[in-house]
């Protein structure tokens, strides 16, 4: 009999999850907060993970989250209700076609959507266009370029760049994260600031070794397989060898780091 | 007659380098402070580019700066008074062989060291050895595959990687920051922290586009072109593509990162 090792396993592996969504919840989103009273856009709340954290952080704001996906708004929905929160109503909505007045919002908020549009600048000029003048535009963003580790690994490149060629023939880009300055001021934006956030694991962080490498970024990498396999971007061998070697850097003597980029802008008053 | 213009040019050129240099010591040293009395180890003090910075955050510590080269010892010595610091013997030493007794020092400071080593576990055991139990040791390196940047370029990468195959090929590792943990725990020192410190350009901080992605990174990439190009790494068009490529990240809607990591450990009591 396992059962009593294998629940405390369990036991501690939920305790490590939960703080390495704490630690990173901190990393991206402890700088903002929003005034009692501000009323804020979520553009693309997805199911709701970044919603959670950002009424969390903003608990007297009042958050409306939009998201073309009625089953994605439909999940948020309910995670912000387990939560306990209260400050957000859910709307579902395209980007493009926003159904809000010019000048609607004090903040918009925008955090892991850019990436996946083949067109950020006109869904940022979007976004401006409901946004008060003088209000703030934050966005987060990862970019897959900033993956580093040790052993480094020709196989685990490769495997990556195949995950990064595929988001673009979908018409995103998963390096956008070094580009947020640029994009906000093309779109319009001013005083943008950008604010690197790297998450560095090696052994004497133990929440982030299974809840990061493994959990997070591997796993989205090894998400890809069948795809990037079929696309005939990688064969078999080379990316399951490089999935082995991106777990190989959870390894005591082992090194990861990935960086987000989160940037501030104003819309000129 | 541009005299005025290229005088007023100048000046404004030497305050952004200064200001540059500001800012990287700053990032790097501003962290470390050794008490009034502490005796401190620089192994490896080059020209002393960081002996000035760490004289100056540590202004009552007692520092001895060791060096190989003559040469080198000289031109930090010069710098150091220069700078007004009174608190710095200058010695010249092999890493390998360091003329101290054991449990010497109080703390050990290494900046931009370890990456020319071809043993680096090696001199930070010897470094290990004459630092008293419950000591730190201090060790800040770069590593070249954090450089990122926007718009991204096959020629920059390929300038780079030149040179990090240059300095593996001379017994180096210009990849060695991400490696600064395991390194540590090896060589035996406990509590290893390792803390990465991104300096991240764009137009919004001028002080950096000239400094650092021109003049500090870009000059040192292009200072490798003969030899890189004379080792068969890379032909010259594509190798002054790449530094072509470099430059254009400084213009107003690029962006430059670059990942020093730092970490302090601890001599086993």
């Amino acid at each position: 009999m396992t059962t009593g090792y294998v629940h405390g396993y369990d036991a501690i592996e939920a305790r490590r999850l939960n703080d390495q969504a704490r630690t990173l919840e901190a990393l991206l989103h402890a700088d903002t907060a929003y005034p009692a009273g501000a009323t804020v856009l979520e553009a693309g709340c997805g199911v709701g993970a970044q919603t959670v954290a950002l009424a969390r952080t903003s608990p007297e704001a009042r958050i409306t989250a939009i998201d073309v996906s009625a089953g994605s708004l439909a999940a948020a929905e309910r995670r912000v209700r387990e939560s306990g929160a209260t400050n957000v109503t859910f709307r579902q909505a395209d980007l493009f076609v926003l159904p809000f007045a010019d000048a609607s919002f004090d903040h918009v908020f925008v955090c892991f959507v850019l990436e996946h549009l083949a067109d950020p600048v006109a869904v940022l000029r979007a976004l401006g266009r409901v946004l008060k003048p003088g209000g703030t535009i934050t966005a987060i963003e990862g970019d897959h370029g900033t993956a580093l580790f040790h052993p480094a690994s020709d196989t685990a490149d490769a495997a990556i760049a195949a995950l990064v060629t595929l988001q673009r023939r979908a018409g995103g880009d998963a390096l956008i994260g070094r580009r947020l300055y640029p994009l906000l001021v093309e779109a319009g934006f001013a005083a943008a600031r950008v604010s690197p956030r790297m998450v560095y694991v090696d052994a004497s962080r133990p929440e982030l070794v299974e809840g990061f490498i493994r959990r997070t970024f591997t796993a989205m990498v090894a998400g890809v397989r069948e795809e990037a396999i079929r696309a005939g971007l990688i064969d078999a061998g080379r990316f399951d060898a490089g999935i082995a070697a991106l777990h190989r850097t959870a390894e005591p003597d082992g090194v990861f780091c990935y960086t987000f980029f989160k940037a501030v802008a104003v819309r000129p008053g």
